[in-house]
């Protein structure tokens, strides 16, 4: 696989196209950005360590029947991912209140959502991702009545399927957003699952290892997401 | 009915007690709030206006099947409702696109929404309404499953009857806000249908006819009230 001219550069990753038309290179860098790009930084190995959980994840889900964006690491920050036409929905799922859900309603901080709570927003850097709902979407033509549904079902599946492997590492998972594509009349799971879009928990302290210590200024990024990476990575090098 | 103390008093009207536990006395008054109560004002006869606007607007729903709070009116700006627990929803009925909408997404002012989007805010001043889906609606326990399904088919119909009223009266219906209320194990519609509740534009000219007036600094609010309430309510004195 040859990696060609670089198609995309977003806030945290940089999407490359290929010699084969149906493949991307999706490199997880080491920048990251929170409060809508207003603040900015980069953390070492931070790149490494997303790439790794996410590629980890990835094929959890593809076991669990998910159909993902997923096709095989090229390095330790590069992915090999199958090119989607991305919908402009960040899709996010809760299972306990914490961050703008707590600023914006009267949750609980730390109060369990059961049934999870799940949201969409319009992804858009113009519009600073604005909370939407499904009439919205369609009158947008973000999305078909199909395919929203589509969508809820499998973020309800995803959901299910990373909280109780992540039990199992003693992490909680409070929230997090996924988005995904549309492959050959088909919904795929795309972009990624690491420390910058979930929000975990450690679950006996409670400890936040995600991208809330840098929005936070809770201690050091790099080693809260290296230890998301030890647990959820077998056999990583740290 | 004996008029009894205030059990509440809002932005815009107050509500009484009678001597009928079934029955409260809703008073229009002059003063109007916009912008999350940062401006503020009264303008002469805009309880008037609203309260037989209203009460039009509501006889107009029953006699199309729609069960309201209305009960009669008391003066020309006091109206017997029947008590109802509030339902803390805002449903927002959008058939054109305006106001928040063109501000928070890429709908063209102006652009047609048909079938209409509907969406819900959290009625709450200390939150500052704040929008809401169903999974939020559920997990806040503000309504039930069906209580949402029933509220969403209602206020579909309640447009629909409007939006036809309107026409005839050569006023076009953007968006507008309801409330809903239980009563005996049903919902029924509560609060106001009026110029501070709805958007009216001028189907000639396009020109506000309601609280865009106040909002924007658009001309004489009193005068855009009593335009619609001419155009609404038959023989009214002016
Ligand atoms: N399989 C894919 N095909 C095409 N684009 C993708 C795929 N997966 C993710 N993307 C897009 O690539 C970009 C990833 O880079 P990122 O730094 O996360 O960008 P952003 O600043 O938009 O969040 C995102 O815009 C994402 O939607
Ligand atoms: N039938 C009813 N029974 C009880 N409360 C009602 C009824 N209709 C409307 N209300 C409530 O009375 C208040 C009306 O006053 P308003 O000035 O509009 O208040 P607000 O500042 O909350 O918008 C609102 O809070 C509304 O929810
Ligand atoms: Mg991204
Ligand atoms: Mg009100």
């Amino acid at each position: 696989m040859i990696k060609l001219d670089a198609l995309y550069s977003g806030k945290a990753k940089t999407i490359f196209k290929t010699d084969n038309p149906q493949k991307l290179i999706m490199e997880f860098r080491d920048s990251l950005t929170a409060f809508d790009g207003k603040k900015k930084s980069t953390a070492p190995k931070k790149g490494y360590y997303n790439a790794r959980i996410s590629e980890e994840l990835f094929r959890l889900l593809e076991e669990g029947g998910i159909k993902t964006h997923f096709d095989s690491m090229l390095s330790d920050t590069e992915m090999v991912v199958d090119a989607v036409e991305i919908i402009k929905i960040e899709v996010i799922v809760r299972n306990i209140a914490a961050g703008s859900l707590i600023r914006k309603y009267p949750f609980k901080p730390g109060q369990k959502l059961d049934p999870p709570i799940l949201l969409l927003d319009y992804k858009s850097d113009e519009y600073s991702d604005p909370m939407i709902n499904d009439d919205i979407a369609l009158a947008l033509g973000l999305a078909t009545r199909e395919e929203l549904l589509k969508i809820r079902e499998l973020a309800l599946r995803i959901n299910s399927i990373l909280v109780e492997y992540l039990n199992d590492r003693d992490l909680l998972l409070p929230d997090f957003k996924l988005e995904f594509g549309r492959r050959n009349g088909d919904i795929v799971l795309a972009d990624e699952i690491s420390c910058d879009t979930c929000r975990f928990w450690d679950k006996m302290t409670g400890e936040s290892l995600d991208k809330d210590v840098f929005r936070y200024d809770k201690g050091d990024l790099a080693s809260a997401y290296r230890e998301v990476a030890r647990r959820i990575v077998p056999g990583i090098s740290l």
